[in-house]
């Protein structure tokens, strides 16, 4: 069965292989998060960039079929030097997330929310115009719902939730989009509260579209479930817990690397 | 006169820096913020100890009088690694921030927020019972402060702000605390909202413990004002106006590092 490299900034990542697992259960995958540098999303293209590369560089180095890029601002700033430079295919989260929300919007016009360092990017962006060239696309960086999402404060019925998910996502609501891409691992934890500030407006988990990618690369033949190891680059014993509830389901230690 | 080393996990480590300029105006300065790592309050001792020791010797080889660990977890976790390997001065804000709450209390009920890193180190109430052994101290990790205060939510009178704050400090209001340690160079941004919430509560800023001690250290002769060189590993251009927030006064281009 294909072996699948998965990388991200930390855990959030963890959400790509659970959609990937769901609709590939019997793929074999290596995980590793960035837990020691991670966020990638407040930091610069070059820093970022330079990261990714360590990351890719040990995943091809442990014989992998394909690598994904599950942190969105990587794929959104370092696939070029990733492509460059490793000699495995390798998908990024952006492309598929945008291909699925321009096929979605009925008017064209679709909002995008990720980190400081993916939406100034303008991958979204541009990856949707090339999907559908009329598109008008509205990008909103959310910088507390990773920290929301990692402390566990997500609850709709939340009012801190509430007010940070209004603050941010209100804009956009008047904006009159009809389609909004969660364009950061980690908002798949605050959907409910999203969908709740945004009634009628259809959700798009960068985790799923690409997880249909990976199914249709690599094939869907059955077999028995595979086997999953883990890696950070931090100390892992904070990790294991953490990933448990991004991945739902427990996660076996996981391995520390120095990369 | 003096030249001092400065160095935090990203630009919060430069309210320290404006504590110390205020203390000793003609000190020359050097910081080194480590904004491709940030944040370190997060990540393990032995990450974060990492980290810290690449800083320390990049400062320590530019030639300085006096090293000052401005991050607080940094000095929860990494001044006993940093003694044993520089051969310069070290002063983290852990030991005067505590020295000045064991003095402040009437109650011996001392409470001390920061970073998980710092609050799971312990070395703050270890550090206040040395200095008072009845005290007792009521720790408590406020993740999303940070957060808060780097988008600028800081209002006391934001609703997100006030519910954030109370939901951390609540707790601490009800243990019946005196004394409140900002055991995280963020926090002081936050300063009105926190006393908001803990009326008739002293509130201990950790950078200005430390000014009084760098002052008494390096004597406070007159002179012309000092020179300031800023370095941090990330790419500088982001770093300059943030900085500038934190300092109180314009801040030159930042000069990359790669340690």
């Amino acid at each position: 069965m294909a072996r699948i490299g998965i990388f991200d900034s930390g855990v959030g990542g963890l959400t790509v292989q659970r959609a990937i697992l769901e609709a590939l259960p019997s793929a074999d995958t290596l995980y590793l998060g960035d837990t020691a540098r991670v966020p990638y999303g407040t930091k610069s293209a070059e820093t970022v960039t330079q990261y990714s590369l360590r990351m890719g560089r040990f995943l091809a180095s442990q014989g992998i079929d394909l690598l994904v890029v599950a942190c969105n601002t990587a794929s959104a700033v370092a696939l070029p030097a990733l492509r460059d430079e490793l000699n495995v295919p390798i998908l990024g989260v952006v492309e598929p997330g945008a291909r699925e929300a321009a096929r979605l919007s009925r008017t064209g016009r679709i909002g995008v929310i990720g980190t400081q360092g993916t939406v100034r990017s303008g991958a979204y962006q541009e990856a949707i115009r090339r999907s559908r060239a009329d598109a008008e696309v509205i990008a909103q960086p959310c910088p507390l719902f990773v920290p929301l999402a990692e402390e566990g404060w997500t609850d709709p019925d939340d009012e801190i939730v509430r007010g940070v998910v209004h603050r941010y996502l209100a804009p956009l609501a008047t904006a009159g989009i009809d389609v909004l891409v969660l364009g950061c691992t980690h908002y798949p934890l605050l959907k409910a509260a999203i969908a709740r500030e945004l009634p009628g407006i259809t959700l798009v988990d960068s985790a799923e579209a690409i997880a249909v990618e990976v199914r249709a690369r690599v094939g869907g033949e059955g077999g028995p479930d595979g086997t999953h190891r883990f890696f950070v680059t931090d100390l892992p014993e904070r990790f294991t817990p953490i990933a448990g509830r991004f991945l739902g389901r427990p996660v076996e230690l996981a391995e520390h690397v120095d990369v």
